[in-house]
């Protein structure tokens, strides 16, 4: 690979979560399925917002969330994203930057406030999300600096790019930036809605586009719309590259042309909440990968800082996630 | 006590928190003396905010804890404070509101922003506050509503107030109120540095104005300049009816004309955060006072409230506060 400047480049939704607890009969009541994300309009996001009960506010979004954690591994990270200048867009700023992620992109100054998330951590600590997009639609390909792209190793893009239109030629002028600098390019499949409204063409990407295959078992499932795991594992071995599949409490498995690597979740004491899991396994897999680790050991870096983020309340990382490379 | 409509109602600055981890380092490096709540205005705010690690937002408070925390306990809660009618102001209304705290005030529609407390937690579970007013200073006595005062069986009142010329005000207004309509009026002292700002004032209030004196160790010490708890005990006695000290670790000591109580400590785990604690000191007292517990038994729920704050990170309740009465 050419020098780089940045390990990991993760452009995605720029959103300032709310996390508030809520019982198996709110989402009931509000038709909400567990343990994934929904978009939700203005309108909805007040209404919800209303009813749920009291909340703590915290920096969020998925690939935001991944460079965040491969920051406190020592990583270097670079984001690119849209906030508007609001309070919220303030504290997605100071929270990046404070983390050590490079991120240059300027705030809306009209439109859309700071896009939010309101998060619903029932008492088994799975996490519900709805999502109102806000000012993340402003993101377009006039935000992706082609030298940010080229310096950096991997350019790691999420799924739910391709809700917001612009967005999403985004991210395909990363993507093909990228490659022409003999870079890799990184996906997550981000949620199982997600790849619903969006299948045939998460499928033509990844099998045409992408290196790297980031999704947890109910995303590749999905994808290839099969009933079981194993199934979908033989179908993305054809398509990918390289594919890091996540299975919660039973670990992760990696398939990588014909060799396939199944890896145990790491040990935790009390699950408190799901937020940032996916999330934060991939900060450890990529920032390994990008540092020459072998797959396994990528993984079970992945695996430990999955299980740091499981084990509070929020999806950043509160302990010195260094000490887990050490500990490898 | 003729019949009432609040158990408490509490008048005070509308905060929302800023919570981030800092080594002793940061705090010298800003002259930052640990434990106590500093002013500081815009400038002072964005300068420090941009040094701070990335944090976590919730709606504060001092009072406002206090209320949550009543509310939390089962009982009837209302709340006077002025936010801006922006984002942070938002998330303190929905917060306050969604607990069950009645709360009218309506925003302020120009001027400041809503109220930040920047809060930085240092290993020792200790936090150092820098407190940016905002739209509480445009809290005046116009904002006391002669009606809630009157059917609230005790109006709590924070030192704080004083610093807002306006609130003070309001404060003053508010107290006078409730003394015509047979109520009580009890004082936290909020702070030794805020008790030095104020020290003549507050002891005339003490003196002729609260029926209940809510303070901690190094508090009452500045409100009488002396050197010792026990000095400052016996000076607190001839001046106020119902004084509730707080000695963190070493439990509380109440003091009621000729008779005292102490009453210990509740037993924590891990100290994690003492953000609240005398905010829930407070509620557990305030309420289990107005719902007719003996003074011990009030004292108790304090320690046990208190004991739930300092047990997580942030200031309001996480658990269900009513158990810890049957418990008592």
């Amino acid at each position: 690979m050419p020098d780089s400047q940045f390990d990991v480049l993760g452009i995605g939704n720029a959103i300032v979560d709310v996390l508030a607890r809520a019982d198996e009969a709110f989402l009931a009541q509000h038709s909400l399925v567990k343990g994934t994300m929904r978009l939700i309009d203005e309108h909805q996001a007040r209404q919800l917002y209303e009813e749920m009960q009291s909340g703590v506010e915290s920096s969020g979004g998925s690939v935001a969330n991944t460079m965040a954690g491969i920051a406190a591994l020592g990583g270097r990270a670079a984001f690119i994203g849209r906030v508007r200048n609001d309070q919220l867009g303030d504290i997605f700023r100071h929270d990046i930057t404070a983390i050590g992620v490079h991120f240059s992109t300027p705030a809306a100054t009209s439109g859309p406030a700071t896009a939010k998330c309101l998060i619903l951590v029932t008492p088994d600590a799975e996490r519900t999300m709805n999502t109102y997009l806000g000012a993340s639609t402003a993101l377009g390909p006039s935000d992706v600096d082609p030298d940010l792209v080229a310096a950096s190793k991997i350019t790691y893009l999420e799924g739910y790019l391709w809700d917001p239109e612009e967005a999403k030629k985004a991210f395909i002028q990363a993507s093909g930036l990228a490659h022409r600098s003999g870079r890799k390019v990184a996906l997550s499949l981000s949620d199982p809605f997600c790849v619903d409204r969006h299948r045939r063409e998460f499928r033509e990407l990844v099998a045409e586009e992408i290196d790297i295959l980031l999704a947890n078992e109910e995303e590749i499932k999905s994808l290839y719309e099969v009933e079981h795991f194993d199934e979908a594992l033989q179908l993305v071995r054809g398509e990918c590259e390289l594919s890091v599949l996540t299975r919660s409490a039973a670990g992760s498995v990696i398939v990588n042309g014909e060799e396939t690597h199944v890896i145990n979740a790491a040990p935790v004491d009390e699950v408190l909440d799901a937020t940032g899991a996916g999330d934060l396994f991939a900060a450890g897999f990529l920032h390994g990968y990008a540092n020459d680790f072998d797959l396994v050991r990528a993984a079970r870096l992945g695996a430990r800082t999955a299980a740091e983020a499981i084990s509070h309340f929020g999806a950043r990382p509160e302990t010195d996630l260094k000490a887990f490379i050490e500990h490898l």
